[in-house]
């Protein structure tokens, strides 16, 4: 018997002092390292080091001083490496099977060998897919990046963004509704892409050319000012762009179409800062010692992530669906899980680590405006230091937490948030959602051995 | 002496107790009611009934219903009562004599009649002005507003915004730089207003009958969503204003020169949107018993206060300039007392009454992001209730405050705030700063005085 009043201090789970008076309980959150793995708590303490410090300055560095300016829109085959010749076709996330791909990835791949001329209909081309007459390959392997499914074609229209001689490329952004993206393939799919190809790229490429480039930084940062967090919410970026570019564009020809569809899709800026994310965060591949994450991105089955030490080397887990706010008539039971490349804004520091810029999105994704205040300052935990162009005005001008890295991820045990659309698990069903969700442990732990290993043979 | 130690509970100025150990002294907010008037302070209690506050009602219901659309841009002759025949001038604020005026306004108003023909230069302007011969009123007296010195001209093209058979009216936005509203009236002020004139408002009034009425209420609470107050900062509303009429502009001859004129004026909405405020607040001039505040006004000599229940009368004060950011080599000295119908924004409930909605303005206007929010949450105790339609995201999408009552801003001494833009004394100049000005408490107590002569006489 204790005599005088229990005080408890909790390390566990809450449920373990179920029953006794909260006010007699401190509750601690803290949870082991590591996610609980040992190991790689081990290996995360050894590789904590003045080194270590000194390589992720030097990849952040990196990644802020990119300043992508979008130049053209060019056929992908003309600009994109590995599409001049033969048949291959690009898609989100790490490298993937076809065998093993989901619904909406396969349906997208199906309908972009059609749109190609390879195949007549969707089994024909399921047939080649299969059989490796035609080839697949991430985006991310062809300095490329697309939303959702991602897939890209060489005929397909690309952005293309550059800044001292590197460039990064992005598909074009269809729209919602039945779309390629979402793996709807059918004749209206096939037919706006069509229109893509033959007036919305060339009308935005002879606009560019005529208004010179575009900073894609100063723009992005203007439109994180105006409730954009630069991945599910581009209604001010896009309408900037749009007031912007519109006097080149209306004087082409085809000009007026290329301006409707300008004012009816909110996120055609969405694919443009994605390429901008992407030569972004590639300035930091390959940089010794560093444990900063270049790239999250999934396929619809596997989460990849991939960090500067560790170079081009993805480390990937399963990946579920994302929970939040569904379109009426559906539920997670219709969900596929989470997709795209779109996780390249989180990446460099904008999307759900900007959530505290656009208290508007918390409408669409769920929570309050208070959760987007807290999402942002939990960011701040596992990057290295605030991206110094992209500030958010509720939290006096502070810059987004940039550059994840990977050791205070497995110290702190709190995970990358990404802001995403949700899919439906059936192709082209289309958009039925939107949510937060974070990038599993397991990718983080695993990058710590590969980290270590890296770190022993040099 | 005292012993046992002084604490010590301040109701006056905290001068007062300067010195004193400031842990030891509890300091009261308290000002005395109505600014000090006790004559003023006794009829306020004595008009605050139930019958004023069902009046109340009454006007912010009339108020929040009001859904002007923007249906057209015509010649300020064909649609402005009083305009069609005659020299008559239209400027901002309450009525002032010629004489009274200060340099931007008698400056825009010889630029006016200049640009009308009416006199050759400045110099026979302003002698046609001082005879009579040329004839003044406020906008306000012609279901008008305008920025600054707000001058229409009966050969200007305005916009007209409707709801239910009732218009209101505004010029159009000139842009930053050497501009009529602010005074200046050389060859490039006049050659822009014919331009204006001859192609900016016959193509936006086409686009506008090719594209239908834009609903103005539903396109500023979209951008009080990105980050605009609705008075200072347009950004969003013109970004979004450009890209929705965009394709309807560029079939246009000369679309692309509009297009580009859009493209570079962020500020275009904001006559559009103060024209649409005027048509609310319209709404409740001449409810009786309501001691609701249906326009705020400024000539640069006078502030200018209208109550729903006085109906037309004007309430009259000395304005000062606006103390805030100023432009690189310009300071308070430089600044023309404040100016202008924008305050007709303020009077519906956004500007200054929507800061929350926009910490981004308070690099322009000064003060931070808390201020922000703070100015907003004080503007709450001298209104009658949220707008339904602007909703604030950061302060979980609750309304901005709206209906200004006579009696609260008495009752607490806190005084309505108004975001301006500040400009400089001398016709012509322009634009030298932003910042934040108050009303002067003197318009309120004599706002009691008349709300309470016709409350005895009814």
């Amino acid at each position: 018997m204790i005599a005088g009043g229990v005080r408890v201090l909790n390390v566990g789970l809450p449920l373990i002092v179920d029953g006794v008076d909260p006010d007699a309980v401190v509750q601690l959150d803290w949870r082991p390292p590591a996610f609980g793995d040992a190991d790689a708590a081990r290996l995360m303490a050894s590789l904590d080091t003045e080194r270590t410090a000194e390589a992720n300055d030097r990849a952040v560095t990196a990644m802020h001083a990119v300043r992508p300016q979008l130049t053209s829109i060019r056929p992908a085959r003309e600009v994109v490496p590995g599409l001049a010749e033969g048949r291959l076709l690009l898609h989100a996330g790490p490298p993937i099977e076809v065998e093993r791909m989901c619904g909406p990835m396969l349906g997208a791949l199906m309908g972009a060998a059609v749109f190609e001329g390879w195949a007549a209909d969707g089994d024909q081309a399921r047939a080649l897919l299969e059989s490796g007459e035609i080839a697949v390959a991430p985006c991310h392997h062809h300095q490329a990046v697309g939303p959702m499914a991602g897939v890209v074609a060489p005929s397909m229209p690309v952005v293309v963004v550059e800044d001292g001689g590197r460039q990064a490329f992005a598909s074009l952004n269809e729209g919602l509704g039945k779309v390629l993206r979402f793996g709807a393939y059918d004749d209206e799919v096939i037919t706006r892409l069509r229109w893509m190809r033959e007036v919305l790229g060339p009308v935005l490429d002879a606009a560019l050319r005529r208004s010179g480039p575009i900073d894609i930084t100063s723009l992005v940062a203007q439109a994180l000012m105006m409730g954009d967090e630069g991945h599910n919410r581009n209604v001010a970026a896009t309408s900037l762009f749009a007031r912007r570019l519109g006097p080149a564009i209306a004087v082409e020809e085809s000009g007026t179409e290329v301006l409707g569809f300008l004012a009816g899709n909110d996120h055609f800026m969405l694919n443009v800062s994605m390429a901008a994310a992407k030569l972004a965060t590639d300035a930091a591949v390959g940089i010794a010692d560093s444990t900063v994450v270049t790239a999250m991105s999934r396929n619809g089955v596997e989460f990849g992530l991939r960090v500067a030490g560790t170079g081009e080397q993805w480390f990937t887990a399963p990946v579920g669906p994302a929970d939040g706010l569904f379109f009426p008539g559906y539920s997670i039971e219709d969900a596929n899980p989470d997709l795209g490349d779109s996780a390249i804004t989180e990446t460099l520091g904008v999307g759900g680590f900007a959530m505290a810029a656009s208290p508007a999105i918390t409408q669409f994704v769920g929570g309050t405006p208070d959760d987007a205040l807290a999402t942002t300052r939990s960011m701040r935990r596992i990057t290295v230091r605030p991206h110094p162009a992209y500030s958010i005005p509720s939290l006096n001008f502070t810059g987004t937490p940039s550059g994840i890295d990977v050791l205070k991820v497995l110290d702190t045990g709190v995970l990358p948030v990404i802001n995403t659309g949700i899919a439906h698990r059936l192709a082209g069903i289309g958009q039925i959602g939107a949510g937060i969700v974070t990038a599993p442990p397991e990718v983080f732990q695993q990058a710590v051995r590969g980290l270590a290993d890296r770190r022993s043979t040099v």
